[in-house]
């Protein structure tokens, strides 16, 4: 769907608006070129959601089945749990494993089990009517359910994320069974165009990243629907907001060619559902530009890029397997003599527990150097911390000095 | 600057884009219209630094001047804190008292007395740069001041926050002095567009908030700089991100003509400066729709419009005096039958605090009989219990009901 080379004559078409703008034919040519990609973009929507539908009525088929041949129907749900996680160099994600909890229908479970029924069938209406719901909504949406009813939405949640699970290892993602998160994504600036088919008409909103000014684009709750065109050499994904809007602001993104995404902290299963699916489908690298200290390496970018224990049945879809560690790194610190603070107990204790337990760094030889290196020097840098040199350093050295390395970025 | 007229005319000419298009003349005139508002909005933006220069320059100045005396120089900040606090029903916020603390020049306060300068000077250097800094920057830009250099950054935020209130007295915030918040600000879609002049050629981007599909636009660290066309009949300052998602995804601002506004909880600094500013320079009314609690009640709403006692400072730029509260009422929680969970410990020391200490509930009847019936009721409602009654309720029922009587909406 997305292109780089229909990106490309884009960009060239853009810099001659005002003769093609009163030309007839370029017009009708560029309105059919919209329709056709409407055309295309709710073709794909719908077979996704045929898919999505298909496997709800599979799953409560098995159930009916069950029940009208008077045995005991189930559920076997996978295990989430670090227990039931491996990782692959070559998948580049942790993986749920085969470990699965079986809800049979019993006396005890009866409502559980239905609960958990008329969760898929919310989801089935959902998609049915082109609606979406989130976590709380859904709780909420249970109080007219009667004796299925939740009590408190952990108990809904729960059920959610078996679902989201159940259904992971079939290829769907919670989005796609129309459960949203509550937060918002990030904030994305740059060389982009998101194409967004509306959801009544299926009309294409064309949005596009250079022309937000000062502001930026905010990621919705749900990103799949979305479609792209982009030249962009890379995506920056960023920690702080200040850093995001120094580039923004001084338009970084033409300098380099390249898609800056705000991160705020550790990024929203929008932003990084939004950065995996615009690298595969533009074929661009991530690089990560987050604080030096053990937070910024191993809660924000590993979670970028592998995902996290817990909710590793997510990573097939939200981690970034093909992003890259720009910096700060322990080395840049020494080399570009940046300010620091010491290193706390908690940040000690979070660096040696990667070393130690995770997955992601055991494999990673240059990332337990980096880590061994910070937990020797004692100490931790923010990115901000570039500013000792002057505010725009960032831009004007750092950035392209590591940018003309980026094969030795961190893994 | 902005014009509700325009806004009526720019909105009736989009219904016809295809046919203006191609004619050249209307072409010329609207090029005209966007030099001409170029030239207005840099016109208003230097007078404005023109202001900031003066006053750092001024306050310099007298300190020169009692050097050269051989007197000892001294800078008089307000006391910032609750005590030197008050709130008028007419101005409609929390505003600053006389009280003030000074500092003289000695031994003892030399490096702090040098500090401040040095951060004026940071400041009139951003000005004259057009650049500017978040608080973290500044921090690391110290580390170049020798002496002078801060330790901490709570040291450095300290002295920003006595520079800030300092100049409050004459009418400047912060962002005029160019240090801008690190966090971002809110999502908005809707009737609106946001002109942004380019920081470099002063050119304007025209962001027209109709246009992001599922997404948003999100608001920048600092908005000193826009202005707005808008012909919205009101503004909608949204408490959830799922809320938010909902009436975006479901275009409730074209079916009730409105502007929506994401808080995600307490808004950050460049949300409420945008809701106040968008709402003066347009006259635009503010609906706050929050949970009913009394975080929803006193954290956010109350600081919304009347701002915090302890950056009363900050409340004539930031407050929204003019917002009403639209809901989620402890009324509506009978009126709608909504779901609802207990008042934890938490909520009632809150509330009781509100009712005794706080001068804007104790100023407001209507407010102190609402949360005495939360009080008595013992719960409390979240916005998306609506979602009860079916998902779009919310856009069906709840809110038209509530625009129809916008007057007894609680102050």
């Amino acid at each position: 769907m997305a292109s780089r080379k229909t990106a490309k004559k884009k960009a060239q078409a853009k810099k001659t608006p005002k003769k093609t703008a009163r030309k007839k034919a370029p017009a009708r040519a560029s309105e059919a070129k919209a329709a056709s990609l409407a055309r295309d973009l709710k073709k794909r929507a719908e077979k996704m959601d045929g898919v999505t539908i298909d496997l709800i009525c599979d799953t409560a088929n098995d159930v009916h089945k069950d029940i009208r041949k008077r045995a005991k129907p189930d559920l076997a749900f996978p295990v989430r749990s670090l227990k039931n996680v491996s990782y692959s160099q070559r998948k580049g994600y942790f993986e749920i494993g085969r470990q699965k909890k079986v809800r049979t229908l019993t006396v005890n479970t009866v409502k559980s089990f239905a609960q958990t029924l008329r969760m898929m069938g919310l989801s089935k209406e959902l998609v049915e009517s082109n609606d979406f719901a989130t976590k709380r909504d859904a709780y909420y949406q249970s109080k007219n359910w009667e004796e299925a009813r939740f009590d408190e939405q952990t108990e809904s949640d729960a059920v959610m994320d078996d679902i989201e699970a159940l259904f992971s290892l079939r290829g769907l993602s919670r989005e796609q069974l129309r459960f949203v998160p509550d937060e918002h994504g990030g904030a994305v600036a740059g060389q982009l165009v998101v194409l967004d088919p509306d959801r009544e008409t299926g009309e294409v909103e064309r949005i596009d990243c250079t022309r937000f000014g000062s502001g930026a684009y905010s990621i919705p709750s749900s990103v799949e629907q979305l479609s792209f065109e982009t030249d962009a050499r890379f995506i920056l994904a960023i920690e702080t907001g200040g850093i995001f809007q120094r580039l923004q602001s001084h338009k970084y993104w033409q300098t380099a060619n390249c898609i800056l995404v705000s991160m705020a902290g550790v990024p929203t299963r929008a932003t990084r559902r939004f950065i995996r699916k615009l690298s595969d489908e533009c074929r661009i690298p991530v690089y990560a530009f987050v604080d030096c200290d053990p937070y910024g390496i191993s809660n924000i970018y590993r979670t970028l890029k592998v995902g996290s224990g817990n909710a590793a049945h997510l990573s097939q879809f939200f981690c970034v397997p093909q992003a890259t560690y720009l910096g700060v790194t322990p080395q840049d610190i020494v080399d570009y003599q940046l300010p620091t603070h010491p290193l706390q107990d908690v940040d000690v204790k979070r660096a040696k527990d990667a070393l130690k337990n995770d997955p992601f760094f055991k494999t990673h030889k240059p990332w337990q150097k980096a880590i061994e290196q910070m937990l020797k020097m004692g100490v931790r840098a923010e990115q901000q911390a570039l500013a000792k040199w002057g505010l725009n350093y960032v831009i004007e050295e750092y950035l392209p000095r590591k940018l003309e390395q980026t094969r030795s970025f961190l893994p």
